[in-house]
């Protein structure tokens, strides 16, 4: 396993049309990271990752996050058993975002609250735009309650 | 047309169980937004909203953005006739992400640089981390000079 550096940002054509790994953190030190299930296509969660989250999943090829709600490193599954085990890892045009295909250990689930998917919920558009949101999920895949006992709740009002 | 209200964020259950929209803008106003093809699943941008974008976007049915480089609101295909036209919009647990599932009107690209997704180039992982990125499209589908011509390239060092 070789240790990750990313390149220094020297021009917009290195960034956009060369092969140099050239990641751009936000103002915070985080970029945001779409997880996908490399098998369905459907959007897991959207993470976010500082340069030590990055390097991390590049090197042992297990996504890693930045816990924006308890600020630690985060390692996908290390409470859950649920890992994401990563397929393809792509980086944006600018190189200030990252999409992670996967596939996850376990039930398969990737979200706190017991879903699949972070995104088990639709809104209403055209027509219908302000109406209810509507559950794309009907099941719980596990009950959070078992699984992370009495940590915080992530979500923050 | 509806005109869109966002309610106001009171519990967590309210946010990750419920059904009102109650989405929740960072300190800069914004919040990311994953576009998929909502036919092949693939990844092709990820975009940011303030909550005129997020609202014009539930309420027409077509994605608009706030574009951070220009500081404008950003009805995607505007200039290159690209157009999303949303399929279906969701909202992740705590309401801080949306996910649109898109079909793109003319060629079917988003990315500014010509290719279909903005997402082209893949990092390899594992016992390949830290090799040189790899193109994951051959092509780009459009001349970006011929469509944007001398506008500013969003992308930033």
């Amino acid at each position: 396993m070789d240790q990750v550096e990313f390149q220094i940002r020297r021009s917009v054509e290195q960034v956009e049309e060369g092969t140099d790994l050239a990641p751009k953190f936000g103002a915070d030190g985080l970029l945001p990271c779409i997880t996908t299930d490399a098998e369905t296509g459907e959007v897991l969660m959207l993470g976010w990752m500082n340069s030590e989250a990055l390097k991390r999943t590049i090197e042992t090829g297990e996504a890693h996050y930045f816990s924006r709600a308890r600020q630690v490193l985060w390692h996908k599954g290390a409470t859950s058993g649920l890992v994401q085990k990563i397929v393809e890892a792509r980086v944006d045009d600018d190189q200030d975002a990252i999409w992670l295909r996967v596939r996850v250990a376990g039930s398969g689930a990737s979200c706190h609250v017991g879903y699949r998917s972070c995104f088990y919920r639709a809104a209403p558009v055209g027509e219908d735009a302000g109406k209810p949101l509507k559950f794309t999920e009907e099941q719980k895949t596990f009950d959070p309650n078992a699984i992370y006992g009495d940590s915080p709740n992530p979500t923050q009002l």
